[in-house]
């Protein structure tokens, strides 16, 4: 992982609940995955593929790209305030993804409507091309962030 | 990854073509999963959760039960022949899932028309606790197994 | 809508909420949907496809063929006493159907959790080829059934 | 369906293909949906709720409105020459619809890539307020407008 494992935007780019939430983030930060930008509603991370990420056809893992969408998801999500996970999400593939692509995750907001939201989360390769789209659905839960575990639902991200 | 980076069924457990797609299937073995069973139209794939799969809220990215559930889409629609991939897929988060948890998903095939399949994936706990729901859309691709690369779509897995 | 415009199973052999739910259930009895059988976490409801419902194209709106699974999924979630609406649902189209079909949509139930409910219906046809399958998402209302407007989500159904 | 019952958009402001798509359109024109406009990539299509459409909690079927926005993305996808059809579908409700709103569908696509395409549709209440999110997936098949009926899938709309 190591040519993309550095660090995300300059800490002073993001928002503070985005570089705390990215430092206590062992997932996406273990994977490579570079955080570029958090606001409300709004999030862009990007992943450089490697060849451990390759499947039984010889090209890029689906559930990396899900994982690259579903953080993006995550970080777009929970900027309002409180701990807002993913109750669902659907994906579609749209291109096969090789070793060495760089893919850029750019998610928004849809709608919020109480505790919910739907987010749209676009994965493109270098080249501009679209691999997949996705679409999230969250719920906001009551406790605050960094608060003990959510009692329900899994966390996007 | 350690502790569950052991080999997966015995070789001669697993159909010919699911130890050779395993053998190829670098994402999986790399992230210590473990394909118990594959069969046409089914499959078992296990993962136990480590402190690097966690989010910024401390629980599993909900990536990484997708990147499970996906797998064992993977190899339940491989087995027919031709080389097939993901359309698209669904996924629902239903409990949160905690570092040492173990977790099994188990892939059958519901519908099979044309190209097409629709597979369920469930993914639980290792106290029985379903944790997660999947619903894949296979499309079987012209080529043969082991072939060039598939000209259009993602392989799931 | 004529020939399967007649009541549905016979009163007697319905649960109480349910013939009561059917009662007021316009949308469904206009249509000609036979509401055949329903408990808590299932339910069977057929509708004969007419002239009336085709599209463009010649063959049945996939829409009527949602409707439909969308009324057998709430008729197998309202079974617990809350009101219980449609979070979300997705449905996969496998075969074309015709005007003259008799469609039999089932419902079960495949996971409850908090106020959420997982939900799978197949829609087959006269001679048993599934036509489409739908999942659903429910979500629980505080309310008593009957009570007034839910606060929030669109019943299903 | 009276007042809505009306022609769609004046004959000339629709292109020729959706015109005569539409005069073949019984389901949709039966339940007085408009067509407000259509063009490659894109439409919109009214509807209003009439109390025919209320389901047993009293207010709109959620499968009137799936089925009004499937007839968007119908009329969407179908501009670029080859009968195009649905493969799946999901939507998100997130307000009650009452009898007497007028529904506007609005169709966008997102992406298309070989035979298959992806489609948004947003559905709001007159007041503006989002009432459901669809997104379709289409398929391309090998015939052409108006030709014999399509070997698999079910056509959107």
């Amino acid at each position: 992982m190591g040519t993309n494992s550095g660090p995300a935007a300059a800490p002073g780019e993001l928002p503070g609940w985005a570089a705390e939430m990215y430092a206590r983030d062992t997932a996406t930060r273990t994977l490579g995955m570079r955080l570029e930008g958090a606001g409300s509603g709004r999030a862009s991370v990007r992943l450089r593929i490697t060849p451990g990420m390759l499947n039984g056809h010889g090209i890029a893992h689906g559930g990396y790209l899900f994982l690259l969408a579903d953080t993006a998801f995550a970080y777009a999500c929970n900027g309002y305030g409180p701990v807002t996970v993913a109750h669902s999400a659907q994906i579609s593939f749209l291109h096969p993804v090789e070793a060495g692509d760089d893919l850029l995750a750019e998610a928004v907001e849809r709608d919020r409507y109480g505790r919910n939201g739907v987010y749209d989360v676009t994965v493109r390769r270098q080249d501009g091309t679209v691999v997949a789209e996705f679409r999230g659905h969250s719920v906001a839960l009551s406790g605050r962030p960094g608060a003990a575990r959510p009692a329900g639902g899994d966390p996007a991200g």
